[in-house]
């Protein structure tokens, strides 16, 4: 096989097109065909039923490899594996081991089987069966036959596809297309935004001869990709480095909560929450991090004026004479839930999330967030005028970045002394 | 044009096959044009470049109408533009009413002007330009000319491309296909897995001459689509309510956490939430909805044994009896949180999230819920083996259902007084 095969995707589902579903299956073969130093060249959707006929047939003509999608399970309108029989004029043969597991697992659930389900049983000749752990249909690969491309067919649920992915077809195609000199890196930054980012590090990159670099930008974080052969990327990382430095959080797609997580136990350090306008939201994203029980040590969300009186011992004055939404409330809430909590960091946020609540002196959007410490607390005043889930997602975001910097510059101080 | 036109969908950008973006743009067309009684035939993604040009090409031979998402931006691979207008035999023609905006938007912000952003001012002769409100890069329709299919050609970053579609292309569609008998119906449905929704309805479903029967399982919930002419799905619908009952929670794709706050609020009752393994999940889910703050009046992260006796009263000596991951200590929390708070109802979960934690009697996975009302409180023992983040989910979505039946049994028991 040539060095760059021409690979081709075909995903089948009329869900897909209906609207009802998000095509996860694209992002996921994508990421795991380029840990090989493949790249996927086009990508059809079709709905369930004969259009997949035309899809493969054309895809056929183009490419050295298509993975199918889909279409493999009992139901009338499974139909991949009928097709791809009729149109490598292969005979698709019963095969008793693949049905008995499913006929003892049906009759163990006391389910009734129907010759639909046998369906599944059958194989178009020659073709390799690949086991499904987690499910009925197998997937199935044939060889390239000088008519045909190399053909693999997967079935549709993700937790079927993904792991039969993983353990049957990335080792067939390592085995394919041997060793290819592909590299990615892929730096995720918080703080800047797509255009800072790339005032800073364009012209430099654009020099390096045959680099790819691509941008992709989502609430509060910019991942920068670079994609090259594994000098160039090398070189081209140096310079991302050296260039974005503090604003980069990470280089291995991990969140930013999971470097927090990290960072506090690598500090021996622990924090507890108090939030008003984000709702839990800074809570739940520490404690989706494996092991934040270890640095978490409690969270309150105090939406109500008496809750932050009772809870973190905001004086009830002080909420009255400057407003919950305010630096004061803010700063206070973080002392408090620190306090209260026996934590080295407290966090706070407070403001308005809307859609109502906002006036003229506080529109929709403000917020106060703060982070106290040790010795001292800060308080910022942001500005996040969007929907509730985008501005409870960009507050977090932010005040967990300052926590991220706080530890770090913490962590120099201690070195430096 | 024909009462069911073909309509193919073509999205560009190297990221979308790269795997490091979802398409959002497919399900966003799939549900609005379904509005209006269009379908998707056929979705390809290319990456950006002259691939673009062999994938309109062929669409053309096929389709009656053409989207195409993306490549209109200003940078070297955004070719849309001229791919179409070399495909059509069209000259790019210069509009200065389309630069004039961006020239002052840049002069404003101070941003140095190229000759690159110029393109996005070019046009196909005798294409409609769609205003981009969001962007500098404006949409093009081509209506059908005998050769080719009526194409609109719309910008890549959704928020751009998604205000466009509603505001331009809607119009401009449902002037070409007129009326078209085509209805939907999804009902959200919780507490019910594919397969035991499926043995209550489909029996009586697949009597319904051409009524399209689709599942879509997510984490907890399922939704169940029907597709056919009104009257087909007007009597489907009727089935699904009297066979599911309490089981559906929403036909309008409003979430579990919507339909609880609506709930709480139509029944002038709050709640207040303890949480240890779902960290605050709970929480951030019902402060995702507007108006939450109405009904919501406080959470509790306690994630240390420390923080559920100082802050919910749990008594130590029950902990170190029975364990925090325990029915009593659920119990205790729930009752806890709901006299702190002074709420109608207190929500607690306790239970072992993983990966570590786990023993032989509480494997990972197991957990207790508890609700708490003005009257009793009932716990239960729930056991979801799975990731971190799904079992967070899960945990929450069970727990927020149980609180939805117990507000509209108390609501009827109300009622029947």
């Amino acid at each position: 096989m040539n060095a760059s095969p021409v690979l081709e995707i075909i995903n089948t589902g009329t869900e897909l097109l209906f609207g009802s579903v998000v095509n996860t299956h694209l992002p996921y073969l994508g990421q795991q065909l380029f840990s090989i130093g493949l790249r996927v060249q086009r990508q059809v959707t079709v709905p369930d039923g004969a259009l997949i006929r035309d899809a493969i047939a054309e895809a056929r003509e183009r490419s050295d490899i298509l993975i199918v999608t889909g279409g493999l399970g009992p139901t009338s309108d499974d139909l991949t594996r009928e097709i791809v029989a009729e149109l490598t004029g292969r005979e698709l043969q019963y095969h008793e081991e693949i049905f008995a597991p499913i006929r003892e697992r049906f009759e163990r659930r006391g389910i009734k089987l129907t010759d639909r389900i046998k369906r599944q049983a059958y194989v178009p000749n020659g073709a390799m069966v690949l086991v499904n752990h987690f499910g009925t249909a197998p997937g199935l690969y044939l060889s390239a036959d000088g008519r045909f491309p190399h053909l693999f067919l997967l079935p549709g649920p993700p937790r079927e596809m993904c792991p039969m992915f993983e353990q049957s077809v990335l080792p067939i195609l390592r085995g394919l297309v041997g060793k290819v000199d592909l590299s990615a890196g892929v730096f995720r930054v918080v703080g800047l935004g797509e255009s800072g980012i790339e005032e800073l590090i364009s012209s430099d990159l654009d020099k390096i001869p045959g680099l790819e670099l691509g941008y992709c930008a989502r609430l509060g974080e910019v991942d920068v990709r670079l994609i090259g052969d594994h000098a160039s990327v090398e070189q081209a990382s140096e310079i991302v480095s050296n260039h974005l430095g503090a604003y980069i959080i990470s280089q291995d797609s991990q969140s930013l909560e999971e470097v927090v997580v990290q960072e506090l136990t690598a500090a021996q350090a622990t924090v507890a929450t108090a939030e008003s306008c984000t709702g839990g939201l800074l809570a739940n994203r520490l404690t989706n991090v494996p092991g934040a029980s270890a640095v978490f040590l409690e969270g309150c969300v105090t939406y109500s004026n008496e809750a932050k009186t009772r809870t973190l011992g905001v004086p009830a004055e002080l909420i009255s004479r400057v407003g919950a939404v305010s630096a004061e409330v803010a700063q206070a809430m973080a002392e408090g839930v620190r306090i209260r909590a026996g934590a080295t960091y407290g966090l706070a946020t407070t403001g308005i999330a809307g859609p109502d609540g906002g006036t003229p002196e506080k529109p929709v959007g403000t917020v106060f967030v703060a982070l106290a410490t040790p010795t001292d607390t800060t308080v910022e005043k942001l500005f996040y005028p969007s929907d509730r889930e985008s501005f409870k997602q960009s507050v977090t975001q932010h005040l967990l970045d300052d926590l991220r910097l706080q530890i770090s510059s913490r962590r120099s101080e201690v070195r430096s002394q």
